[in-house]
């Protein structure tokens, strides 16, 4: 019996030339991490099943994928027409794949905290997995690419990550990059001059999505909430003023709001001494990302003539280790998203040219003998770091050429019974087309 | 509630510091692969469960990890007293997660066949989940990095894999590897000439043991599998027979077994002419890789001097992808065992000096003046390549050189006062525990 040849959905395979593409993105993400002293860790791809439940809200609960339990998992319980899915789940399955990268992080800094020198800088690059709706640029299972510092207060964090989302991008020549910055302390302050501080977590919702409804819809959902007319004007103010200082000044009753300020200030007056190589820092008031753990800072990386959302972001968190039962562990970070970035990249046509060669020359097969001939030369362009191979059967030459012209091959080697005799190979330039005869030690130092 | 801060059984965290030793065994992988044209694939953690069940036999069906349908899904089936484990998965759970990388592959290929260019090439380095019993050296998620060749039955391909094995081990500098080479078909041929072609099987299993329970034993063993005596001395002249030639003496009377010899002497003539770097290839007609789905060269890769087992092994198969119902498409693949290889370098003392130093400046923080100072001088670090960070906060010295310590820093630069004021900053040597003070720029010289 055959079995059809299908993914689930929501999941992709990556062929090469996506590969190729990928890895390019990676390593540049990769390298940029190490520079700035960021140190590799990996965690498992499923964790206890307690370790993720009640982390995530509700609807991210549903959203975790669960493991059965091996063996007769059945022989431990009873089943029965009373029984619902998620009681039955709870005894059948004690493992989950992980749903993101912070919570396994968390874990994994309390579980090793004797062993971990703080400030701890890691990063982080692996899959996750969500039972979401799929949908356009929303899969199943995904990339994160995530750099945290932990265990110190110091805003010298956030401006660290200010200047490796600009290396970043800056490295992948990805032009226009915008790194907008706001503070969970500002909107705090902000929320309670608006009078209604009980409010914060639906005004921080609704204000997520100003870019989308718009400053009418806006009110109207604020109100709608219980914001007075009074709030309402206060909040445009606050929306309306154009800088970091014109918000102090607005900010000076609210203690939280003023440290808020003070950070902000501290993070953008030190990046612009700095200076950024291609992105800009722009102050957002808007700025919240939604009711999450975030404390202080926050960020998104947004690229200006893709609509895509934002391609990184992240933020300052006073707790993640506490519910593991390691308090005061303050931290920063900042995740990339890898597959908008890809299609950012895509659509700005950013990738350098022939990414995926992976062949740079192929050898032509002739037959048995001629081929054996090859393979030592074939060893000599390898011994000297130059990709290469041979075609392992004889037949037809345009198929061969086919073959290399598909991998993307730069030169195509043809060896018959006069080369073997000579000490010249044949060579065909694949891009221009012409031929040349040329010793093999020529052509070594030609390609490097 | 505070949670438990612990992985689930036979899954491991890895640490900066093993992580910065898999990554060096990965890169050099990497490149070996790509040195020889194979191109990167990846295939999703999930399969439909169909995809995956059947390919492996009963133990190995009950070794996958079944990922629990999302939502309700007990509305769909009844469960009561009479439901058994195995019948309530196939209802409640569709999907699970990879069990090696080939059944994967071969679904890859079908489901991509008319986007491939045949012969393919193809890497693919990802992890695999068993729900095998964790014990040393076996965990239930580990990584495989595999290369095939698909769609030639050209025996250039068994040569570039020993080659390809060679170049791996060399590059990662594991000396006294050697690469043992049988093939199936001369194992048939053997079989036929015992005389128990119905027993290949259940003798090829037993050959497999020899190197840990002994002649004798195998003897006996298969004596009680119902070869006869004859047959079992046969099988001695087999294992006393030092090299092919000789081997192809006994095997005339097997057109598989000629078959077989002629393959092995054409991959061994050719490997001996172009010499190998370090490893050593042997003949070894004891190598039977288990009941696999092997059918002619098989290879393992072995370190002399720890004793761990096989580090790589492959094959060629005929029939990859026939059960997704694509016929004749033969191959021939290797597969590297990072867990493995990463042991015996550890044993062996193999891995570079400095490999989990990926800072190698660290500035010591003298208070909020000196810091900001510092930010500058990083950045022209950085921009120049050197990896480099600042300590966040202005703690005691003592903590700041221990941090610089722990991760392995080459220099800390200390910025004061009078640094601030002068031209020079002070350097400390790491290593050698001197300080001198030197302009920014010699510095940056000093340490390219």
């Amino acid at each position: 019996m055959t079995t059809k040849a299908s993914t689930p959905k929501g999941m992709r395979d990556f062929s090469p030339s996506v590969m190729f593409r990928r890895n390019y993105i990676f390593s540049v993400v990769k390298s940029a991490f190490e520079k700035y002293g960021f140190s590799p860790i990996q965690t498992p791809a499923m964790e206890n099943s307690e370790t993720l439940t009640g982390k995530y809200g509700d609807e991210g609960d549903r959203l975790i994928f669960k493991v059965l339990n091996s063996g007769d998992f059945l022989s431990k319980t009873n089943c029965d027409a009373n029984s619902t899915s998620k009681d039955l789940t709870k005894k059948i399955s004690d493992k989950a794949l992980r749903y993101d990268l912070t919570v396994p992080f968390a874990r994994y800094v309390v579980q090793n905290r004797n062993d971990i020198t703080f400030p701890f800088k890691r990063y982080q690059m692996q899959n996750v997995w969500r039972a979401d709706r799929p949908q356009k640029g929303r899969f199943r299972e995904f990339l994160q690419c995530d750099a945290d510092i932990i265990g110190t207060k110091s805003l010298i964090s956030e401006i660290e990550l200010v200047q490796l989302s600009d290396e970043v991008f800056t490295s992948l020549n990805i032009p226009n990059i915008e790194i907008c910055i706001n503070n969970r302390k500002v909107l705090n302050g902000m929320v309670e001059i608006m009078g209604c501080p009980e409010l914060f977590n639906n005004i921080v919702i609704i204000l997520d999505k100003l870019d989308r409804i718009g400053i009418d819809k806006v009110k109207e959902e604020m109100s709608s909430e219980g914001v007075s007319e009074e709030g309402i004007s206060v909040l445009e103010k606050f929306l309306n003023s154009s800088d970091i200082s014109e918000l102090s000044d607005f900010l000076k009753q609210s203690e939280t709001g003023k440290k808020g300020v003070e950070e902000l200030q501290y993070v953008s007056e030190n990046i612009s001494k700095l200076g950024l190589k291609t992105a800009q820092l722009k102050f957002d008031i808007t700025l919240a990302r939604g009711i999450d753990y975030y404390t202080g800072c926050i960020f998104e990386v947004k690229q200006n003539d893709v609509k895509i959302g934002s391609v990184a972001g992240g933020g300052r968190y006073d707790n993640l280790t506490s519910v593991f039962g390691l308090d005061d562990v303050s931290g920063v970070g900042i995740s990339f998203g890898i597959d908008r970035i890809y299609m950012v990249m895509e659509e700005l046509n950013c990738f350098p040219e022939n990414i995926d060669q992976n062949t740079r020359i192929m050898f032509a097969n002739f037959g048995k003998k001629e081929s054996v001939f090859c393979l030592g030369l074939l060893k000599q362009l390898r011994e000297n770091g130059i990709s290469s191979e041979l075609y392992p059967t004889s037949v037809k030459m345009k198929k061969q050429m086919n073959y290399a012209d598909k991998k993307g091959v730069e030169f195509v080697v043809m060896i018959g019974e006069d080369e073997m005799n000579s000490e010249k190979i044949t060579v065909k330039d694949m891009k221009l087309g012409n031929q040349e005869q040329i010793s093999i030690s020529e052509f070594i130092t030609k390609l490097q």
